[in-house]
């Protein structure tokens, strides 16, 4: 399947980590779509490995980059603009990290040290890959950034623990950045709201699988899939949403906007 | 411009009243995407006869359906489904009368026998159209429905007057009904929520000019057109947003969340 | 318990039907607080009679009036002032009913005659409440209503039905009729977004008990009750609670920002 | 004007700075309404001398603690609960500091470590103080905490630069903690949104008469003022508010469910 969506467009992705990975997927039907990629991830992930025969599949080089090390993010713009020969037109945010939530640490007993890595790691990066972007003027106009987040940024899921705070400090640096970014150069910012996703990092999180069910039975049309996240994915970066930006928007079959369903009531009554 | 996003699809528009209408500038790209349509209207929009040139040009049956009539509106899905010898893939809803800002009512001194059709024509519509298809099972499985809304079901426009509410209860109906219809058969409905369009219709609010004129300083991407929002339409329509639903989805150039722009304030300051 | 944070103040209470009602404990407590008060009903509601024993402990008259009735509301408010010798101060609106939740009708197969009653009666009511006091000037300046409301107008909860919509609908005539009469007369109007109630109402609606204890284990705090939501009322009829308009606030133990408990996962697990 | 509403309670207020500050007048209010009070600072505001005149007025202890100090904190909750003979009742949290903004910072162009401050002192400092007060059980079953925020943690004004991210971090600690906080002791906690305010801390923000004045034209009872805030974060404080939590609370006279305004309107025309 392949519209051609994409054709011609020079895209980043960020946060590949492996073929369960929503960036991974995304990066699939991106190249299918007719664009042009380059893949990132932190050097630990790169070493994984894993990330090279994503980059054979979509022909497409891997640039190392630590998202919170400026001096890298230059590099990393530089060589993609080399390597497309262009400026970029879109570019995907998947990336998160929590040490608190790795150590198991309850909310109410979070390192503070740890936690200013999980916002720096998880949300402030995206301020420093649109600034890094903005101070080198890489990004084409009506150009598109997505970067994925979660309901919890809106409503409390217990086990989602600080990463809840990160991905509201996130959305909200989408909608300062994306106001500055529109008004200088029609660039759209906006996040991808996403159901529970089988990944290797969503795994990592206390009580995934009773919370991915209980997602299943709150949505109306089930939990959306990481392949459903990247066609979504692909219209946000196409022509085609040009006018949309600062939006946070819910891709999660139905979930954000249903109070309870028939399913969970009778699971509740038993 | 054409990705084929539509092929194969089949489609009901309501609304196309002249070439400003945004259903009509929607039905011509949804053709141009490879969608075959059925144009509706109410009976007494179809005496002007305009919509005979999109009729032509879209290869479309023109189909008259007075929305607050069961009877019409079966009849509509009947000839429909029997044009395109298949179920409908997608509706939108882009209708809304109200004459008490006809008549130029103030809100504190509307008639509530205006108000009651108001609300039936502009919202309870909805719910009428998708009952009958649900009667009828005439929207095929991961069809998709996108009525066209505004901003003010949120926060207050005092021009926009009454058809504030309307909007209001449309959103809602779209979030109720929208549950119903994808537990039973995947179908998802949304609305969008468009900058103020300078389309036949919106001319007749009070105060228009002024406040488009208001909207597009205050968007950070400037106002949406109606070719954008038929742009969005389609990938709403396609195959690649199946899990978005019962969603309000601003595509407005970043109004919804800009609380106040350089240039407004500039402008306060004069 | 008392305060006399209403000394002096006067105010009409809609809706109390027996003493299991939110309209009944909140008169209570407004005249514990020190309010005078007057009390309607649909004379249909007053001839079950119960409304006399509140009467006597409140030391309030009872004037009928149905609110879809233009007269009605008109002596009701000229009865009311002259009982009061002065403007209103405050107003609570307690009223809601639909034949379609009555009669059992599923949300895709309702009657649009009883839906338009619906409307009407549970939200048009209170702009034709606030029309007739701004005709007649009958609020006094910093005057406060407030309207109960439920969280299924922001999101489905399917058995809530169409009242959902008209949930929605009531609480977009809040803000629309708000910014008017706060321009006009620093007159405040808000909803409050209410837990599930075990009134003579609400238990109407069908699958009424196996919700109450999904929210009660939903709610971080527990279901609010009745009484608290009295108090709650107190406060906003008080002065000072003057700088809040136009808002939806929810009452409800933390409900509408939980996305799941620690309870819920439990019992889903079962 | 006094109700006793805070009748033997005790609270603890951050953020006193001096007389425009609206932890100041929310101390003279609690203190009229009955509480016993601690009142905590930074050092370095301590040091202006000018909340040893509040500390007079409402005979308070003035405990120095650096919210980003654990063992301030510590010692704050220590030698409060010392001085009142028991648990603490409410808390306010009126803290708030962007190196960036004063140092004139463009939002696209800030400082990371001074950002890395801003967000601790700012927002993480509520879940410090939380924390602290949770590892000790220092605050009452039933108690209130209130932290001040403000909407451009929803929508963007692009002055107000790196803390309106700062106050959505804010607000999402609000909920996350308050989610926890309400399991265990039945504690509620919430932002209130208010309207811009002339204190010394609000002048910092670059253009902000401008603003302040804009936000008076878009709001319908004009801005809230800093006494009005006081009073509600007293009803905020009360028994009679138990059942609220986790909320964000717009005390704003309107501002943030107003579209337009006709003053604004005409202001545009110009």
């Amino acid at each position: 399947m392949s519209y051609n969506l994409l054709k011609g467009k020079k895209g980043i992705i960020f946060g590949a980590l492996d073929e369960k990975s929503i960036a991974w997927k995304t990066a699939l039907r991106c190249y299918e779509e007719g664009a042009q990629l380059v893949l990132s991830n932190a050097p630990v992930a790169l070493r994984m490995g894993e990330i090279n025969k994503l980059a054979e599949a979509v022909q497409a080089p891997v640039i190392g980059a630590d998202v919170v090390n400026m001096d890298d993010l230059k590099r990393l713009f530089e060589e993609s603009m080399k390597h497309f020969n262009s400026g970029v037109d879109f570019v995907l945010h998947s990336i998160g990290m929590s040490l608190n939530v790795r150590k198991g640490k309850h909310y109410t007993e979070i390192d503070y040290g740890f936690n200013q890595k999980t916002l720096d790691i998880s949300a402030m990066s995206l301020h420093r890959v649109l600034r890094t972007a903005w101070d080198m003027d890489a990004i084409n106009e009506w150009g598109s950034v997505v970067a994925l987040t979660y309901i919890a940024a809106q409503r409390v899921f217990p086990d989602y623990n600080e990463m809840a705070d990160a991905k509201a400090l996130l959305e909200s640096v989408t909608r300062s950045f994306g106001y500055h970014y529109a008004v200088r150069k029609k660039v759209r910012i906006n996040t991808v709201s996403q159901s529970p996703t089988r990944t290797t990092a969503g795994s990592g999180v206390k009580g995934f699988e009773g919370f991915i069910s209980y997602a299943e039975k709150m949505s109306p049309l089930g939990n959306a899939s990481g392949e459903d996240c990247a066609n979504y994915c692909v219209t946000l970066f196409s022509d085609l949403t040009r006018m949309v930006t600062m939006q946070n928007l819910f891709h999660d079959g139905g979930f954000s906007f249903t109070g309870v369903t028939q399913t969970v009531i009778e699971q509740m009554e038993k």
